[in-house]
């Protein structure tokens, strides 16, 4: 999407300096950093250190770092060697060992004066088909967001509520959940977005917000704290987020407090949609809840906050006392009971086994 | 309460150097300061620059200004002037003025040379009511954590989830929410509380925090987004907060986010108490989401966080992009449906106008 009058990609291929471009996340609100990056260590290393992030976009960086391994090195042993080393940058992001896979099940049957050529078009491909989806997911959204434009009185917004960054910055473009925000901006609706915060790692202040500010959509930041207030008060017309992974019964993981939205947009009868791939649907768990792992990460996390110093440099404060310790689970469960719509690339899906099988008839048998 | 070995109020007389000491609360919780206050225009700074903050510590302090005031010049010029400059430091406090009011109540009537030592002797009765009445709320609290302290394993503690400050440092001693809490230590019980960090101004992290980490409860820091997971997997055995303002029906006007907490304590059978003095309950009004007015204040509290820097100083970092608005309402009323009940110094009410009358039957010819 636009960042001022300049469309980006989160990840891209130079061709005329032969390099692939990304924006280095890290910086991000407070510097706008494009880096080259180009021998498979650095590859691994935006990977790891999520100078990239986002499954989608985490998918496309590997793909992509394999096409540059195969320009250099395109045999048997490499091909190997660039996949454990990219897939161990981040071993349980799923979405990075399926491009991965997916690389290397066209190059392997190919010789080796094939490779790069064909890498370089896979790595365009697994990109493309993630920018479709997206687009797809925003048509959809964008019906529902007209629907609620067209009750608004003239020059009233319609008020989106996000929480984390489901953003274009997560994926290569578009994103998921602002990607209905973008439509509808395109298409001439009025939208103000709440933006979440997002703690503990402040993925909307920093990533959401800078992508509503670049691009030019109307939006304020809020704490964490303050949507179900705005609920309350008529303030929200809607709430879209994005999601790690969705049970085939419709229970929603996402980032922690989402679950918390979620019961205010039910309590004012506030619709509560998630925008997702069906790449992230996974038919093989049932109830969120009880089913689904929670990750407990680092308290520092928790207990300190990062940011741009008065000097203009970028570091943390710690916000606690010291000896105190941080409790840290990284993402929660939203039961489908109060999930609005699955807003999908194929179609808004009731959040329900019958409701996404409706839209994806082909799991039936599995099912 | 304790910091450490010794036992603190959050505010003193120092008769044997004739001073009045405070916790300079600013720099908490990266460093304890007691400072002396003396002059008027000193406990004015103290005051409005938020030294000391909390309804009940408002007041005392201000009690001990005119005290101050009276041993300088005991005129009834002073002791009105007096009256005007602290008033003026929060005017909207309503603790302030009652504080203030009572002072000059008690003083007017006396001849010049009794008003030193009556002021000082009234300033104390304030701050002995305060923590009378904070004591009988945990007296109270006890006994609802003593309960669901039977049901628990052997070692397993009550685990109590709490939202903003409501500890001593926001009264003279015991707090509101957390007295329960510390009479539940002292009584042998063991307890866990998780912190909600309470964004934007953190008073969670910086406040309830040391409060729990001086005084030796166990104690983990949250951020306010991961309640609602904990509750759906049973890690919260009860949730207590304070209040600002309770309405007559029992809604409960408390720090942002506090609503959110309450819809998810509901949600899984969690309950969910509020501790109040009697003083906070505003009889004048019923519907809380629709008659109090919330407070917005400066988005600079949403779009920037103080903490401690790397080297050691203390100081504050902007989280979000230059250009984004901020939206920062302060308060949000949790309707008292979700309430299960109010811990007064008389007891524990339901919050329901029937549940409130019963405890104060003398409201019922006002009602």
């Amino acid at each position: 999407m636009k960042v001022g009058d300049t469309h980006y990609r989160s990840i891209w291929f130079d061709a005329e300096a032969d390099r692939i471009k990304i924006i280095d996340q890290r910086w991000l609100p407070h510097e706008f950093r494009v880096v080259d990056i180009d021998t498979l260590d650095e590859f691994a290393t935006a990977i790891r250190d999520m100078w990239v992030r986002g499954a989608p976009l985490i998918g496309a960086t590997a793909a992509y770092g394999i096409a540059k391994e195969m320009r250099r090195n395109p045999s048997d042993a490499a091909l190997d060697a660039a996949w454990e080393q990219l897939h161990e940058t981040r071993p349980t992001a799923i979405n990075l060992r399926w491009a991965l896979d997916e690389m290397r099940q066209v190059l392997a049957p190919l010789p080796e004066e094939a490779r790069a050529g064909a890498a370089f078009a896979e790595a365009a491909k697994i990109c493309d088909a993630d920018v479709e989806t997206n687009r797809m997911i925003g048509v959809h959204g964008l019906e529902i967001i007209r629907k609620i434009a067209a009750t608004k009185k003239p020059g009233q917004p319609v008020n989106i509520l996000t929480h984390c960054n489901a953003g274009w910055l997560a994926t290569v473009d578009w994103g998921t959940a602002t990607s209905p925000m973008y439509h509808a901006v395109e298409a001439g609706i009025e939208i103000q977005v709440w933006v979440d915060e997002t703690r503990p790692r402040n993925q909307g202040a920093q990533l959401t917000s800078w992508e509503m500010n670049r691009h030019g959509i109307p939006h304020h930041l809020i704490v964490d704290n303050a949507g179900g207030h705005l609920m309350q008060h008529g303030q929200v017309d809607m709430v879209i987020v994005g999601t790690d992974r969705t049970t085939a019964s419709g229970d929603v993981c996402n980032k922690i407090g989402t679950y918390l939205k979620a019961l205010a947009a039910h309590d004012n009868d506030v619709p509560f949609y998630v925008a997702l791939p069906s790449s992230t649907i996974d038919w093989t768990v049932n109830d969120g809840v009880r089913e689904i792992p929670i990750e407990e990460r680092d308290d520092r996390e928790v207990t300190h906050v990062f940011g741009r110093l008065e000097d203009g440099s970028v570091g943390s404060v710690q916000i606690s006392p010291d000896g105190t310790p941080g409790g840290n689970p990284a993402f929660d469960v939203t039961p489908s009971r109060l999930v609005t719509g699955l807003i999908t690339e194929r179609g808004v899906a009731e959040a329900s086994r019958e409701g996404l099988l409706e839209l994806f008839p082909e799991r039936r048998s599995a099912a």
